[in-house]
């Protein structure tokens, strides 16, 4: 009897291996349900922790991700513990793995960038690299963050345009709206006119402008003699102002040099040729 | 005769092995059939509250990719079962699938491109990244869509061009037809003409031209000045407009404000030249 | 005896087992020349449908396509059904597949761009991308497409140039055959000059010059004042007409534009500078 | 003793096994013998009928890719047969490859341009994309095809350089020896002259040109206005000419259109601007 | 009884094996355990090295890399004893890594940037490419240093904006805040104007301005004459500067040498032009 | 006794396996080094027949070459031996081997750059496709070659410098030393002078000329008329010159169509332009 | 008795199978401990051998180098003892290396640079490329060389920038510092100048140069008609100097020759423009 035992055995399924493989799979099942509970109590507590600390705002958000990591966990889990399953039944699961490593191939060099687009995704969102109503430049794009996605973030142009922008393209980030911006742009003074004399009306204009303009943070100040070109010499002039605000003081300021050299009798210098006729 | 019922084991092939490969094999038929069931019910469904939701006017798109979904998980459902059965039979299968591997390479690494397209495909239609008659900017090409297919993008550029785009190479999207579109642009004012005097004739203008224009959504206004360069002071103008609206009241302020210039006698001022003569 | 048996047995032939492999290499060869049939018939039927619903006019181009798909389905099944028997024959089939792995790296890196060109080849044709004499822009040419092969395509440029552009290399397709054309360009008025008397001189023509074109689809317009430049007014004109006949009529439009405002004494500006002399 | 068979059996080397080891080894070394034959014989005919079809005039280039080929099949069939031959006298040829493998890895990496280049070289040669003699032009060089290697194609700039490009690199061929070729440029007029009288003129001196030119093979033509520029207007003209001749015919035309201009007093615009002094 | 027991040996699983198995499972806890200590201790010993010896302001920095450190390690090696436990237990790990290879292909591809960005910060922080409050220029930004993550690297640039740059982005490093600065530019000479005397006025400027500025480091000094252009004489002026002041001193520098050149009669050239009436 | 040698048997080492072991490893020390003997002798005769055939200046090249072959060869079989003992010995080497596969990936794809250079290198000695001397442009420089080396190539460029390429960077490789080179360039003509006047007054100089250059293969020649342009007719001259006097020879004909044309009282033109006073 | 042995036996572990692991162990750790010292030696001597030929100025270097590859080679040699030890023992140590395999991909790919930058590196200490204080050009920075590292080279720009270059960014290299530099520049000459004359008067200035400046490797020369442009006839000038002093004598040359053709009446020549007015 043991030899036919044996010969059962050999054959690759006995009495007592059946009563283990039986065990196996209830011992996988228990293990997928664990886990699938593990983690997803890990998961909850990581967001909650991630909600008290720093998103204060952004409870939808969290909600958002906390969902979407719960269901790749569970689906992951199941299908995991489907193939070992399978596995443990003696049916050739390396075939249908081998198969799909075929298109796996295909899938996983075609799937990298949804793959690039949800790890980045997760950087923006934890770094906080912007946040929706901040001013920001990509590569290719510029304008106001409308909405970000766990795939894509979506930016407003200033012409009206709507950029979509899948996260994976996000690489250097410029965020325009972390801090006071700074205004620069050069005065054209006639080479004949006196520097110091320009300087001193730029700086007596600048003085009054400053006292009226409660968005002004630095400045402004003329730099000094950027460049003698052919037909001016050029002066820098510098401000900081509030976020947002530069546009508008750097136009004021520009109408207000004008003005006031124009008082002074200081003229805006036209490009100069020598003519030798012959 | 234990001993015989060993050897012929040892082969290989025992009559108990037979049977139990049989009996596999009956096994892995219900598989297929049951999980093609399964799938197309599960991807039915998926589709119908896709249906139900957001695509109330896509209904001819829906079926479209349910189908082609459906065919998808058909085959490789066969595929998968095609192969275990082989190998149950005792049939090298690995060797197939080495060979396979292989040309699987060279396919795998040529075949991403298409894989790449069905999935971003499938993103820009979930996404509602552009929809048929948005006016949209990619990378190269820019146009009226008319037609978004699984695999390609079809945009009628504005002079009668075809653009023909696979939906892998849609990665940053501009989309011109979600929202209100600014209106930007600069007016020449001559050096010695009084600033303020014209930007008083502009905005009067714009009060009675909005009056008019349904159209406008904010503006215009003159915004400031936005240099002073070396034969003329710019003056920005800004308005917004409803969408695709922006080219015609573009086109109708801007002679509008030359006919209040010429009007009031500031004439638009040519490029100026200082000679000195020797 | 049947320790004997035992003992070849475990050097791995017996003579049961060579009457099993006997058995297993007749079965192969009987898959192969099953499966050869079954896949062409397959191949057949599918691109007699394509036939008949499709490409009318191009029988010849689904012949060609057909055989080539027979040729590469049935030296694949040959090769598959090679390496099995000698697996059977216990000859080490996986030291040839190593080896070939090997140069198969080497190969399968360097041969994707052949089947990357097949593929994308495939996919011009059935989404009938470009047909034969359409007037199509790739990436770095265009012209009118003479051939469409498997793996390139010809274009004939419009300078006489033959351009061979393998189809992986045909990315976004920009088809200049498939609808009416555009016409749009813009005239100069002196800025001196009455506005809207130029733009009805212009209209004038239009309604002459229309009544006499045919191939004329809509249009031409005066769209209205694109841009207040330096030294003269920029109206921009705008028509469309049937494919191909759109460089004709432009050239018809200018000429005639030409020669009704010289009528009316409206001249072409030149551009136009003050000087001041010192 | 069939217990002592069976102990050394189980050692792996048993008398029996010796001398199935040693028939297998004969085997497959009449398998190599054989397949080489085989291959041999195959691709001789193969490039006999290239030969006799298509590649009349290059019965040397035949020679020496039938050459090529051999020696590849040749030393890939010792090489495989080596292999198994050291896998049956039981020596761990695993290790061997594994070791390769790595090797492999870079080697197949490196070697992938090498690769490349051959099969790009064989499709160049096969869809006889440029032969010696053809002026074309690739994406960084152009002039006149000198040599078509299997690996490199060397090219003689009009200058005198010689381009030595790897078979790799080629990806768009622009083939411009390839039937007629189209001149066209443009007439400039001044703005004042007739234009249907200075298009008779020109139009006059083609039809001379035309009786005594036997390359023109279309035109030449006027074509019309192409442009209304600010200081002239221009004139298209367009022909067309047997191959190489497109140059020697542009700059005939050229030099009889100024003579036949210069004749009827129309002279060559100069660039006008008008001056405001002040 | 011992074929049974034999005979249950054969099926995987023997009172004896499983003593085994608890044995190793055991073991492996062991292990486990000791190696997060010892990796631990290793961990900090390392930084505590780095924390005496290099960066000695920057504890802050060094704490949070070793806590990154610490806890990469003991989740790396947690994982490895839980699949090697599951292993021993029978249960086929191997179909749960087969899944997870072809996701992990997928994830791996797509997780590379991050791999990357936190290689490259490691070197960043240890080869003390920069630190916070230099000045420095990446590929595309230029700005102040804020903060240097094990991920990013955030940049202030001048105008106020903020980049966030992924360390795996950083290349080439120029930093400009390590040394001294050279100001470099050119002053135009009349081409009349004797070059020596106009070098001779500018040395003398320079020999006042250097008495009186300390953060000058080496010259100015007037190189020679760099360029004779179609109106002026171009000489080049050179100097070295402290870090950060060579703006100002630039600009000090070019105003100065305007006024010594008006004082004795050296005007700065207009552009000429020869004119030739006809 | 058998049953107690099959029990030692079964573990793996018998007393006959440890005899069929010993023997294993001689067998392979005695194949380590006779391939050691064959592919060094192999290798010296190819290099000999190189030396003979082709290379007939560069012996010293060829030894290096052989050199390098020999010591990669011996090193790789040392290799290949020593894992194959270690496997024969018992010691797992797939561990050490799987180990290096990790860490190969990395140097694998690191080296990747190395091994192209040598591959490139190998086919630019093998096809010639420069030689010491030769002046040469490859992407980025030009210059003439001082070594080729096995990785890298020197190019001395014609302003001193020194560029060394690795041979891997070597693509496209231009060849200026390999031919007689073409001067082609414009003469400028006014549009008031009779073209075939001056047409005959360069084509007088340039029979003088060709009598005393020996250098000159063709030419020169005026081939037409190549353009109208505003102010000037340009006439296009061509030559062909011997190798490296290309230079020379285009300065001296200049000067002397200049020396001609100035006899002749055909002036060069000044750019022109129409003034329009108002 | 024997039969219980293999019952045990089959259970993988026995007596006389313990035994033999340890003896493997012992083994394996005497192999560690042997090759660890036979690579240092080996190690040793490479770069003994190395600093006793070459670089003579580089101790420091050399042993730096040395330090670095002996624990490089300790390292590695560990690691593989450990993972043969582990495998003896019984630990399945394949599902380490599985593990390790998939965070090894993201690894492996995102240290391939690390990798390329000490391959690199080697490369160029070992070539030669560049030494410190060499003026060199890679692809986007030139300086002067202030340190190579294993993995990073220092290069400190002309304007006092600090490049930091990781090795394996540098592929082509261009070195300033290996040879005598050439200096070329244009002269402009008057048209109406007689070339000869202009042509004397400089290379008279160059014999006294040539007498006065021992930094003169070869010329200055002037070798003739570059180009006869619309204003003027350009001279090319040619000369050779010691390294470095490219800069000052071609500063030098320039002053002279405008000294020496502002003495004999050549003015430089001002752009010209013939006018027309109407």
């Amino acid at each position: 009897m043991a030899e036919l035992l044996q010969s059962i055995n050999l054959g690759g399924i006995s009495f007592i291996a059946i009563g283990q493989n039986i065990l196996k799979i209830i011992l996988v099942i228990i293990a997928v349900k664990l886990s699938i509970k593990l983690f997803g109590t890990f998961s909850d507590r990581f967001y909650q922790k991630q909600a008290e600390s720093r998103f204060v705002d952004d409870t939808k958000k969290i909600n958002t991700m906390s969902a979407l990591t719960k269901s790749i966990i569970t689906y992951t889990i199941y299908f995991i513990g489907a193939t070992m399953i399978i596995t443990i039944m003696g049916i050739p699961v390396s075939s249908i793995l081998a198969t799909a490593g075929i298109g796996g191939l295909a899938i996983g060099f075609g799937a990298q960038n949804l793959v690039r687009d949800v790890i980045t995704g997760f950087f923006i969102l934890f770094e906080d690299q912007y946040a929706v109503g901040d001013y920001i430049s990509l590569d290719k794009h510029s304008g106001i963050v409308e909405d970000i996605g766990i795939r894509i973030t979506k930016i407003r142009g200033f012409n009206g345009d709507l950029h979509i922008v899948p996260n994976g393209n996000v690489s250097n980030v410029t965020n325009h709206s972390r801090g006071d911006m700074r205004i620069m742009f050069d005065v054209r003074i006639p080479l004949e006119e006196d520097i110091d004399k320009a300087t001193k009306v730029i700086e007596r204009f600048f003085e009054e402008y400053r006292e009226n303009e409660p968005q002004l943070t630095n400045g402004p100040r003329v730099l000094g003699v950027a460049d003698i070109a052919d037909s001016w010499v050029v002066l820098r002039i510098w401000a900081k102002s509030k976020n947002m605000e530069q546009w508008r003081i750097e136009r004021e300021i520009k109408k207000g040099i004008k003005d006031a050299l124009d008082k002074e009798g200081i003229e805006t210098p036209y490009p100069r040729r020598v003519i030798l006729n012959k």
